[in-house]
């Protein structure tokens, strides 16, 4: 079943969907639940969202939450793309639903507002959970692709991986993240000329513009530097990483500038590093053996 | 009388001071009105702002506005130079004025306030436009010239541009825009840097800090790139570009972060997605026809 | 004494810890007191940070800010590494003087924010000086040293140097900056990746991510050209270079966007333009001299 | 079963903990299905808030949430007092629980912040519900209740009624919302007073405070009125009074004043106004008759 | 023609539409030209605002902007009632403007947005003003009328005064400052009891909220007291007055609290202060003589 | 000496300028050390801020932070006046070493600005300290007077006390707190009508606006009842009263709303709540005692 390289190890989770339905978002674990991972699994439509792989999603990553043993999770995807985006049957429909006569037009505004919010929602959830979030892209990344991979931690692509912010070529503002996210990963300038123009980065484009931290000849070569990542951080004390991920966050998103961020940071450290991380950090170093944590 | 290359098609307005005295600042239209053209003209002063381009550059981007065919605005400069940044002898007489004898100190720096106040506001309104404006920088593009190119969404130059936050140089914190807007693009590091030594950095330096988005040959490789971008940009949806370039400016400009925008955005499109631009994307992809949009 | 190439002339002050302890920080002027020197000053244990390095760095910077004629400051490093981060030993009985049974875990944990806190300011007081502050980074630059280094205004590296995050390999939260300051530097994702991941950065990575402005081959040359830069530096309006600084970071720390601190500086400049410094430069290129500027 | 008069006639939902359990938490609706109600229903504990009543209230929200007839939710409670703040056996249970022996600290303290989470996302619930919430209170409001009904939008209290931020008394900082809502509903002397001294409001004070927008002699004519104003709310557009509610709680949360509020209200109608609602008021109006609104 | 009491000796501007056309609001000065006066003159509609009033209320702002000796500004109405709020046609003329059939709903609503705003930064603008501007109320202040004095500086009122924030009654969300800008004057709780239940609010309960600074038994006493808090005002220090509204407008925008805001007012006073109007005030009280001050 | 009624048993502390010259702040401990007083003591000035005022201050403050036996401070004066703010002297003096001729106009604003930001200091340090400050205000509290008691964390009045923000009637922009801290105690209209009126608001109407918790009749009696309050709160938990006030105070500072605030008042509690106090507070209860606190 493990259509991308490297998963054949994964122990594949049943989530909402996964059973009697076909699956096209899978979850699961592997290195003994420390690195999960997130697969788009409907290779067949380029892996458009459609209302199937948004129920999945939510059910995929909640799954993952509830497993206590994860501490870092790899987002990938099965097929010759990432995600072509949403799915423009999906989007016709949804849209058909909204504008249909007869009903009054701004409660079917407000009901779309609930539809935005909740699909900003899936993908902000990724921001919520207390592992990081790597991103492997191959192949096309665009449209909502891009909204979510801007959410993850982490990002790496292949050399024919490209990525597009498509939506103003659709008639549409981007809305679920992107416009948002992108401009702190790679400047002012380079996000605005990414979404008013709608045109192609390459993945090599990207490494240059910070869109992802390194551009790989191929897949497989990818995908092996990906979960070595991820083993690498699973290894890391669960404490560390997860304020490190939060602060981080923390930080973007403060208003009030470097002082209130150190505040709490400080605050943060105060509750968090007295604890049993650091002195095994210390014990392992001394002992020349790899230092080992239990679960956060 | 077009010293730019490309802008020969070009329908010139007729603005404030460009009848009866110079025009030391042209707007004009081209591509069926769809794209407006906004020019530094008074090359043989390196374009250098004295009183005639301040008033002149307020009317030209009202005239802009005023014509609701515009869907993208190219700026550029005549002569050698984008522009050498404000008129020395313009700075000198301010100077002057504020700090003639007599008069109450405060006062006079209460109205210098409102000066700085007015200049500020001259560049701001690229922003406040509702179409995305493109700078295409060739030669020096010094002091106010980053203030002004900071403003705009997209910027390209040449290979033989050069930007220089030149303020530091004559004994000036610089006010209008630089400071605000250009770490944002480039980064803090990258903007101090600029901003502290007034170092020169070149059209590919520029590329590289992501201040530009492209490096081109010569002036006339930029133009015929610029306007092309400009013509697709004019051919997508302008309620798409605008409610792009709104946004990604709040986005930039929120105090309250990453959810605050996705919330702003969400109430966005709940008022403008469900609209005819959508629709005749999708019929004009099943038709294999570019699609047509009504202006905003 | 002076073991950084290029301070040979550097006047050293007396400050607490220097006389009868050893040094383990010291603090110059040279250029007839224009440029100061901080320099890490404990070589054999890489530069580490134990309670000598905290104490005599708060007395350094107080030396410098209590000297007006200085304009700009260097920061370096004695011996082989920039800074190793905390000193391990110092790290171990802080963390034992605050868990060490009998005492109330709360009251150990508002003890060790205070110290947290006194650590950030420690570090912090560089971006309060009137003048900013030039990082020439040599060999590793690890955990508080990147810290430090994002704290200061402009960075320079050899080809030999490294940036290395490495609180999360010692199951550590970074609380000294990095994660508040970093991402403005070199963006979000390239903070992350640095962060949670824990991998070195070269001089040459860190000059394409813009966390340092240019790479230098070696040492010497590194040390020629940052004091070159800090020597042009200060020979600049002192009171525009401040205003430089401190806008800067204004815009960076203002939560409001660019409208607020476009209303900042031009209240700034109504405060600070006019004055004497912009005149001496109109005066001095008119008589084809360097302008001369009175201490701020 | 209803002990709070002038909620005879409520239809109680079957909620979580409702079948099978007590109920602790009683969630109803009662004319046509447009007024909620939220009732505390613990009166032997003074409707102390242990581990039952935390996870029927999230219940009784949600179950709320979940019919989309209510337009507006009355809070009350049964018994001689609102509520007397967390059960102290539940707090002593959760206390020891997070600081048993031989658990490392740092993952308790992770545990016990996500605890802390989970209860402020209790009471917030009632923020991003669509409906206002009007708290009436009887007697004692102490504690949690104070952070409680800081959540609501309206609250009336009767004379007998007090309020006290008792979290300094027994040694805690309040961190259910109270310290956070309060200062924006009496001001920063008058809740800094209530939460450093845990002195006694009376419902008379509270009223002069601004705290509650009623005082009442007696506990029925405070549900009387109480229901009055709930059912004008319930009879009026359901649009504009969720429009109305979410604009003040961004205004209040919105970092960046109000030019930045006055921009998300106006897309906020760009996207709601032009509906039914409006027209069916005038409509109304003319024919002099009450306005039908349809659900949202 | 001044049928407001107290007004007799203003000297009426001629503003755009009061000649040939009837006027609606009149600007005037009195006091040597210091004390401006802004009248809503549609008594018969009640001082509804139409299309005409929208017009001439921005040319009698500009009017009185252009005055330089105006110091303060009195705003007060004719006829029985201060305002009735939007006038009803002209809101049902708007909403079919808007909703038109056979044009784009997505451009409609992009229309409305920016009528929406121009109406906003008409109530606006009297914040930009240099000179307080102060409301005198009597009779109806409904809708619009409280988001027209919510950004007055001051406001004063009759007893027979009674606000009500009308909007939910009509089934509209307030989109013209009254949610932004109501809450910091009365506090969280009764802004949402105003705006949620459009209840009336007398003149004295109004007082006891802080809505007004006092209330009246009279319009002339109110008008009498009001012209003399006003001329108070206008003898004072216009570089202080200007000062202390700017500062207190910038702390309730600010986002990042008082720290952010004592800076920003000691760079106010860097500029401002060190003028004529310190020295005038403390040579008029050693020589017991008014103080003189210019204009600003 | 204790001229303040109830201040008899007051340990006075030498302070810097307390031996040798003349005290003019006085600060002492009773209660075993944890009460604290600060006395304005320069009664025959009305208290007013001179030079030496303003030195003491500040020695006198650092005085009570070093003893940590001091849970809470009581501020109040001697004479008949709390304080008629600045010294004139004082103030004339300042004005004329800025403004002599033959300086740089900018730099002697330089140094103005840092003349200001280290009185702003002064009265922020009462915010910055780890025990509330009650203000205990009779007679004359003026100009900084008001920006003393806004950086209080309570405030008390005697029916004879009056506040007056003078600084309009002196040609000044208040720039030491008031503008910043007062708009968030009384509300933005009644700080307004005091600051652009300068009216003398009585101690019984600082009362009704919440500027003050509670007016006495009397000096004695008010003074016997703030050490009553003193006393109680230093009898509280340390941690909890600290984490209260510094919670508070970031939640008015925090410019990204209630969610960013419940945060981070989370992590607060991670860090302090699992502690000795709140331990000692159950087992006071269980024992019928009063619960014993150690120092912070």
């Amino acid at each position: 079943m493990a259509a991308v390289p490297g998963l054949e190890t994964v122990h594949w989770l049943e989530v909402y969907g996964a059973s009697g339905s076909v699956p096209v978002v899978r979850a699961g674990v592997c290195e003994g639940g420390a690195v999960g991972a997130l697969v788009l699994a409907r290779p067949a439509a380029r892996n458009a969202w459609d209302g199937a792989m948004w129920a999945q999603w939510d059910a995929a990553v909640a799954a993952l939450r509830a497993l206590d043993s994860v501490r870092v999770v790899v987002l990938c995807a099965e097929g010759p793309a990432f995600t072509g985006g949403l799915d423009l049957g999906y989007l016709a429909a949804t849209l058909g639903r909204h504008t249909a006569g007869g009903s009054d037009p701004a409660r079917a505004r407000a009901r779309f507002l609930r539809e935005i919010a909740a699909m900003q929602a899936a993908y902000s959830a990724l921001e919520a959970a207390p592992w990081p979030v790597i991103a492997a892209v191959h192949g096309a990344c665009v449209g909502a692709g891009v909204d979510l991979v801007t959410a993850c931690d982490l990002r790496y692509a292949t050399r024919d991986a490209y990525f597009c912010v498509k939506e103003v070529d659709v008639g549409i503002t981007a809305d679920l993240g992107t416009l948002q996210r992108l401009p702190a990963i790679v400047g002012q300038g380079a996000a605005a000329d990414m979404a008013l123009t709608a045109r192609r980065v390459s993945g090599e484009e990207a490494a240059a513009l910070g869109l992802v931290s390194r551009c790989f000849a191929g897949r497989a070569e990818m995908m092996e530097a990906v979960l070595g990542v991820a083993r690498d951080i699973a290894a890391k004390s669960p404490l560390a990483v997860w304020g490190t991920k939060r602060t981080l966050l923390r930080a973007r998103d403060g208003g009030s500038g470097v002082a209130d961020g150190l505040d709490r940071v400080a605050l943060h450290n105060a509750a968090f590093l007295l604890g049993a991380d650091i002195r095994e950090t210390v014990a392992a170093r001394s002992e020349r053996r790899p230092p080992r944590f239990s679960k956060l």
